[in-house]
């Protein structure tokens, strides 16, 4: 674990391209567990026995001046004595991310602003508007079907007006899935659906009106994020395969950035479509932490099999708890190091490629894409 | 191979949560060769040339006093000559496996019973219910499409009253695959079907019956087994990917525990839905002896990327030829083993842990979802 | 690296059951990164800076008498002072493969003939007939849609009766996919499709035509080669899951070997394909180059987890540029071989049987399902 590829990625100050906030409340056990998994906390099963749970007693541990692999309680206790602030700061100061790009648009709980978690971190924090939401809130205040279709586009490209905004995300996944007519709807089609949606309330899932969402980011001019593959069981796996947009990665062609976010099971076939679309992106997110380092690699393997090395960006879809971080940016660190580490020991890589591809996943093809400052 | 996670799992008495019996006749070399392949004995192409025929010469051979990796013909001139009972014997033994569930309702030959395996293998069998063997012999009794419904809940009903009967278990991937209304269908709609199904007459096949037997599994409140992923050619793969349960275990939360058998190639898909689904269970089943002792860690890895420990089962699926009870269970346990003791030493994972979580996969885990004795 | 398999298979002259000729013009830069990628040379993204680029300029380099990872540029400088002819010896003399089906079905340039590619390598060339272009040029000569059905298959006699021809392909899973309908369409079907294809023009990729060739293939009774999995962006990823086949391997068992191509990232489901259907074999081809030596090795093992070793096949899949003869022997012998000499070491496979297994993947299979001469 020495050598100079693993070196290289520990000095990198990563760019998080994916990201929340973290709760700023005190959080009881069941309130921890239930946000360390996409599951819950089931009775007798508790979420730290599984390998996210394992990660975080054996990497987070130490960071809260506890022996590795401690017991939940004493992590929680001595998590709870610390105190939230605290906590915070040092699993951030531990995941030496510069630049977070940060998702403000799911909140069910108060969590910390991009502008705290910049702070926090002694970093920059840049928003991700999230359209779901700005759809939903047009929908609240109350709209005509008719002006739906305008008015949603209005309210999203205020949003993206705002300051410090370098992209839009999308939960298309978790409302619909991918099995989408790929083709922007008419007006007319947009009226009848936003009309249902009126009379029906709820979030917004009608087929219709996502597709208004995926074409409305294209006229909006900034890279997309997508979800893609896991996340809670308000997912329909095998409907969020990403090779399911390629119809409608074929008509975006020379329009936006498209970053496929997590994939997972189907990292195989978001790196497809990242190297034979250019302008599709992809991370493994989520999977990060989730799988832990013991399976980062393993992972990222699978991933970079065929993707070009312009095309691998990190993230580390932390929500909830700031472990999560930390725990990303330690499983992306060493899996990928470890990744291009052992091909450049087997000369099957040159060490200044290596060292390039490292940069570049880490920091550089985020500033390219979103167009941050420092390098690219 | 010598570390304590290794010596605990080869110390450890199995619980095998799903097997057969096995062939209690004399086998020729094309007997033996068609059950050791989900395909068959084709001219030119023997199974003993395939992945599990290389883990039968190499682990098998030896327990019949031959060197291992003996060639098929001595293999099975000696197995002939040891006679069935006493293979059956060395196998059993060798598998150390305490506990075995039998799903009794596939015999096209003679197998052995429940109780004759517990017998020989100085252990407990417990007796798992196929769902659509009851159902099929309810309609090969005769019975007005009127009855069906009730008649098949009534002998569903009696059949797991016998003793013994700790679960039930369906093939509906075998009959319709998962790409099902996951509603309960109603009474006209199961009668309308019975009608159809009386009149056409074959195996249960039809979509409502098939959503009626699973449905009726919830109504008898046992765990219910689950075919899932490889099969034999009767599979259409891509149609039982457990990914398409999804909206059926969003019906049945917190109803029945559903264990998802065998799973490969959807083992992720199935890692999955036991982290978002309290009442989802897996196992990698049949694929542990396909695969060989040489490929069971690896998808053990991928089965368990983000699993919780309290939700993976062991079992051979053994069917027909006592050698995959033994070829299970050492490939389950250097598999799971190798992938822990690894972890242990790379310090990511508690040799506590290590061990906890090797024993609940084993065996407490089995124990504790189908309510058996012993620790859980 | 230096095992008895590995000096087996270093030794083995490989048959390439899969490949195409390459551009005999010389190329510019962008003209070398277009056939290097399954996408395209990108502005900022070049197709160097990708696994199969990496793979290029480290084994491809030294044989033209640069560096190992010598730069892009000085590769193709390099590359042109030598000239297409002696880079295309230079390439084929290293794969060190005898024999090769050439499939000339798809030559939007000039490309080398089956001859030329034979001549240059010292080997045999025998040549596999694309039936997509011979049902195009059979359109293209004008026919009546009532005449059409006859015409192709007529053309496509005459086509394989050519010397040498020993196989047909299909790509229908650019033009369709697989969710076909298996039936063999009736002459009527076939008619009224032609008849809306002529008024159409274009390629074929009319659901009813594609069945009528994939009928006509088993009508002509060689060996049908399968398109299936990654390819360009042209493919819709998840319907070309050959698992997709099922219902008409079905209907095709007992007629003709069919050989499934490439099959990333479905290497599992054709696996699974091959293990349960006579008839059914696979490579990873296409594959091989552009995971590179860096990954071959595990995406063969995940290729055979269950499939027996008489249904493994090698091919290149090279296409345009005579690199990819050379890195897809070489990732192939060395995947092959790392996999079965470490089960050797392992003593989890006999040496006398890896030998025979490196045999048959790399030459025998592929003689034996195409009549070839040489050992089968």
């Amino acid at each position: 674990m020495g050598g100079p590829v693993q070196e290289a990625l520990e000095a990198l100050e990563l760019v998080d391209h994916h990201c929340h906030g973290v709760v700023t409340a005190d959080l009881t056990r069941e309130g921890f567990e239930n946000l360390i998994t996409e599951g819950a906390a089931w009775p007798g099963i508790s979420p730290f026995d599984s390998p996210v749970g394992v990660a975080i007693r054996r990497h987070c541990a130490p960071l809260l001046d506890l022996p590795r692999h401690a017991p939940p309680d004493e992590y929680l206790s001595r998590r709870a004595e610390l105190g939230p602030r605290e906590v915070h700061r040092r699993f951030l100061t531990a995941a030496r991310t510069s630049t977070f790009c940060v998702d403000t648009g799911y909140a069910p709980e108060r969590l910390t602003t991009p502008a705290e978690l910049a702070g926090t971190a002694g970093g920059t924090a840049y928003e991700v508007v999230r359209l779901e939401g700005v759809a939903e809130a047009v929908a609240a205040k109350g709209v005509e079907p008719d002006d739906y279709g305008d008015a949603f586009q209005a309210a999203a490209l205020d949003a993206v007006q705002r300051p410090g905004v370098v992209a839009v995300k999308s939960v298309a996944a978790y409302r619909t899935g991918f099995d989408l007519d790929p083709a922007r709807p008419s007006v007319a089609e947009v009226t009848e659906a936003a009309r249902h949606w009126s009379a029906r309330g709820g979030r917004l899932d009608d087929p219709v009106l996502v597709r208004h969402l995926l074409w409305t980011a294209v006229d909006l001019g900034l890279p997309l994020q997508l979800h893609t593959g896991f996340g809670d069981n308000d997912i329909r796996l095998h409907r969020v395969d990403p090779a399911r947009l390629t119809d409608w990665l074929h008509l975006t062609t020379g329009t936006i950035p498209v970053l496929l976010l997590h994939c997972w099971p189907y990292q195989r076939q978001a790196a497809y479509l990242a190297a034979v679309f250019e302008h599709v992106y992809l991370d493994v997110g989520l999977t990060l932490h989730h799988v832990g380092p013991a399976r980062a690699r393993a992972v990222l393997e699978e991933a970079m099999e065929i993707t070009p090395f312009r095309k691998l960006l990190y993230s580390s879809d932390a929500y909830g708890v700031a472990e999560f971080y930390c725990l990303g940016a330690l499983a992306f660190r060493r899996g990928l190091a470890g990744l291009l580490q052992d091909r450049v020991d087997a000369d099957e890589l040159g060490l200044p490629d290596a060292l390039r591809f490292a940069e570049w996943a880490g920091a550089h093809n985020a500033s390219r894409v979103y167009g941050l400052s420092g390098p690219s």
